[in-house]
């Protein structure tokens, strides 16, 4: 029943390791079909080139399964909070991209630093407080995405202007419109993030002035962007 | 009608991504026909992948479309700024590199520290200074651009002899006689920063004798030039 | 007499160029036969571009060649050692991959800083203190496999559950149930060493915490893990 | 009269683009004949995926072209300098590869750090001086052989042993028995080049125990050694 959903998340899965997001099978890549309250993830540890469209797993809002044979991502309970949390949300990403990860391991925001951050990204890409001992202990997926929604809740962050997350310790989420744009939206993230880390060894203070970021942000955001063919 | 120039431009706008210079669509390459007095450039957020010649955007030097049914590329207003400027350049490419866009997100200028460096750019490739934000609200683009002369202006520095720049807080532009040319600068660019990035981190206060700036650049520019065959 | 082995040894060693592991023929893996006594193992110096499964050389756990024409790794006693100090092990690889070979020539342990680690590793894996003068000049492969023993003994390490070692100025060492598998976790070792090294630069006293490091584990090792298809 | 010379010669070349050592013409390796008191060498500024075997230009040792249509790389009086100054060369390798050249920019010796080195180099790869105004002025190419020749002799390091050197601001010459050797060790000076930048940045002070340097030094070299088939 849902075959053109599971193909655009059969797709948005093989992208990842196409763009050089993911090492074996860390990562995975979800879209959520809101008219019908189910979303489709990429099945737990089974290898990208080996994966059909028929082995996604399609689940109701609840976790329970759909339809499919294999088992769901263990991240998947991430992806039904910050689905439920974030009701802009249509595609989900998850990896261990190298760049991304090592700020989330430092456990520091990634700052946004040049305009390539500011097209994608309206400010800097907040990392989550760690979590506490009984959170890890007991329901960890779906704290993985109450502390991302409380995040962006305390810091007055809009999850459609910053669509991405460093989940402290772990690794970074991307989202999107859809799967395919949180697939881009994580490529991105591995960039900035690369340029970053080099950007500060230069230079230890450095920040993007608001002007520029707003400039850029709207030049490819909202009812006056300019970028591209429209 | 500028079938030969749009190939050229294709081209050029091609060798990007072969070069691992562009992630996405986050660069362009332009080449002006100062007979007919004419620019070609890359159309706005189009793929790599699917460009064909026909979707190269031909300009008058005013900004008007004389051929081509696509936006041209965003970044056009710099591009014709820079072609008005500097009257020797042929052909110009911006893009995102990472290295190069590490040195002008830290808003330094990429010291000359090798004669990898000297063999293509004479002396430091400089950092403009930061726009202000009533240059950054009104005309952007082509503030990028006067910012470019400006820099080069008040360090008496000749565009022929270093070309390239870095714009604060964004990215590197090259040039050269034509695209191609601006291509192969943006290649050279990128690893010298690359390379200048580690030599920093090795040697903090070094920097390349003249003497060997001077010999590597004329070995390979100008009358006494004696690399290659010619 | 041993085709499935050595077929399952060359396997196992033509992935180390596959996954960038090795340059020229800097590396090696091998399996054992427990029931039978024997290892099998890469021929040393030849490039593996050119290696055949009858190119393996299987030899007994003293060392004596068993089947092949061909000098077996000048690394097998460090080999034959820990098959014998570690029954648990069944495959042993050894590279001099870039990154977890600069941890070993900085004499670092690479501490467990995320999650990606802590998925394969359980806590910071080991650098060995280095061999003395004399243990180096007399039978300095067979005294590498012993220091590496004295390191997991001395510390309380269970080398299944940290499967894997920096041999102290040299370069790592990992291993798991079969060759396969200790390929597979010298792929994660490349990755958190090159993770780790940027990790510490932007935060140099960040460790992962406990519970972390618990729960990852054992979500994917033990009687409760929840991860992949069971 | 020279074909299986140029051959080799132009293998050699080849190989330095896929081993990623040099981006467009950056790189030249020769071989000498010494029976006849010839070399070949690559052409100067010839792109590599064009050149063919009668491109090779072979000289004397005085410099004059024998054989070939084209002029002879600019680096020529450098690696004639080195035949002449060092009898046991047989082949000579120059690239900017990046981690080398990092080295030679930041006028720094590469210091032995590791095993990967000591397999290959016995003892720190040496930085030459910098060459002095006049010795840049006239004769520079002939200057950066003599350079390297008093920096071995008054170090006392036989060129056999540590088969590489830094041009200081400049980038590294490697050499061999032959042209092929040569080619061998600049990928192996580029990937300790690459080690030892990271691992003295997390041990400043490390350096590799000379027990060490000397068991694998003589495991791949002299009398003794058992690493290989022999």
């Amino acid at each position: 029943m849902y075959q053109a959903l599971k193909h655009r998340v059969l797709e948005a899965n093989l992208l990842l390791p196409r763009y050089g997001l993911v090492t074996f099978t860390w990562g995975n890549a979800s879209e959520i079909d809101r008219k019908h309250g189910v979303i489709a993830i990429k099945p737990s540890g089974v290898e990208y080139d080996q994966m059909k469209a028929e082995d996604i797993v399609v689940l109701d809002l609840e976790g329970n399964v759909i339809e499919g044979d294999l088992n769901p991502s263990s991240d998947t309970p991430t992806h039904l909070e910050l689905y439920r949390l974030f009701p802009a949300l249509g595609g989900i990403v998850h990896t261990h991209s190298r760049y991304a990860t090592i700020w989330a391991q430092a456990g520091k925001d990634l700052p946004a630093l040049g305009t390539t951050h500011a097209d994608y990204f309206y400010g800097d890409i907040p990392c989550t407080r760690p979590l506490n001992d009984s959170e890890i202990n007991q329901d960890y997926e779906r704290n993985s995405g109450l502390v991302i929604d409380e995040t962006f809740n305390m810091r007055g962050i809009d999850p459609v202007a910053v669509p991405g997350v460093l989940l402290y310790g772990h690794a970074p989420f991307t989202w999107g419109k859809n799967a395919r744009e949180a697939v881009h939206n994580a490529v991105v993230l591995e960039e900035v993030a690369a340029m970053a880390l080099a950007t500060r060894s230069l230079n230890a203070h450095i920040h993007l002035q608001n002007a520029l970021s707003d400039k850029h942000y709207r030049r490819k955001h909202g009812s006056n962007a300019y970028y591209g063919q429209r």
